[in-house]
């Protein structure tokens, strides 16, 4: 039965625009193959610049051009308009990942929610979320006022959820956005969404 | 009309795992579509590490893990079996892509067969194809005498020809192995050639 089978482990960084692609399909993904997504907000600063000891894409030589091309093809493809373009300076992420893990602990089960809402808000509408407030004003998609958000986002107990969790993808070996775990395998990249099917379809090779 | 197609562009370093997947069915995927394959020998080293200032795969950390599970798991769904290990100490590519452009320069449209005879040698059969010998030994692939493509591959033109490549490669952007071109349009990674077979079908988008 579906019910007995275990979650997808969905990975992402609000910043990450492949992790945004990622997350528009991910549910349905899912849903065809009777499981649920356990969303998961990760910092890709940390994975990539601190453990792994990379530049980030966009100041790779070479990669960086090849990235902006294959994200300006994959839109079109897939009738994408977004207000946000990868080379406008990047927000700090780290309020809407606390705001994520607030919401996982005070609104549970609402985390993919609040998740879609931020990252449509970033991409498509193009506004900011680095500060505390701008990410408690999507409160009312959980059900929260933004008050009781803006304390939450900007106490000890978010950051230190956030801090576990980075720690905890860490560990666990998630290193890009999106990150996908399913019964424990793991696969990286938008571009792997459809091996992710392939591999729900077939129970794996 | 097919023949009034441009050739589809094929990049692969001989040392690069994911190359050599690609290599299996890159002539295939670009038959149906009526197009030949024009193959390039590039050398990820001097792109990764010389031009992008990164680490090489299996030195980051995180990335290396999800590497050797990716490629494990690619060959057991194509049924590949190989005798080297992407833990095999390396061998030195260059003797390899200067046996390719000797073959490009001496045996015209041969460079393929000769790329395919030594990606074999080295991954299927486990050969190590560092030195110039080893590489000379396949001369007869392409009807040539191995102590003539030896005496090749230690000259001045060969290092220059491979000189000349890896510099064009760069600057045409090729900062990975698998590199496709078609038509001018870029796609990198084995994980890439269902993309590219639907950008050949649909025309591009």
């Amino acid at each position: 039965m579906a019910s007995a089978r275990e979650p997808i482990d969905f990975y992402f960084d609000f910043l990450s625009s492949y992790g945004y692609f990622a997350s528009l399909r991910i549910e349905a993904l899912a849903a065809r193959h009777g499981r649920a997504v356990r969303w998961h907000s990760m910092l890709l600063g940390v994975a990539v610049m601190k453990t792994m000891g990379l530049k980030p894409l966009l100041e790779t030589p070479l990669k960086s051009d090849y990235v902006l091309r294959d994200v300006a093809r994959y839109m079109r493809r897939h009738g994408l308009q977004l207000r946000r373009a990868l080379t406008d300076p990047f927000m700090d992420p780290r309020a809407a990942a606390r705001g994520f893990y607030w919401v996982r602990r005070h609104r549970p089960g609402k985390e993919a929610a609040f998740a879609r809402a931020g990252l449509h808000r970033y991409w498509v509408e193009g506004a900011d979320l680095g500060a505390p407030a701008a990410v408690a004003a999507l409160a009312p998609v959980v059900g929260a006022e933004p008050a009781e958000m803006l304390e939450g986002i900007e106490g000890e107990v978010a950051r230190s959820d956030l801090r576990e969790a980075v720690a905890a993808s860490l560990a666990r070996g998630v290193f890009g956005s999106p990150f996908i775990f399913v019964d424990g395998e793991p696969f990286w990249g938008n571009d792997r969404l459809e091996l992710v099917d392939d591999w729900l379809t077939t129970g794996g090779w």
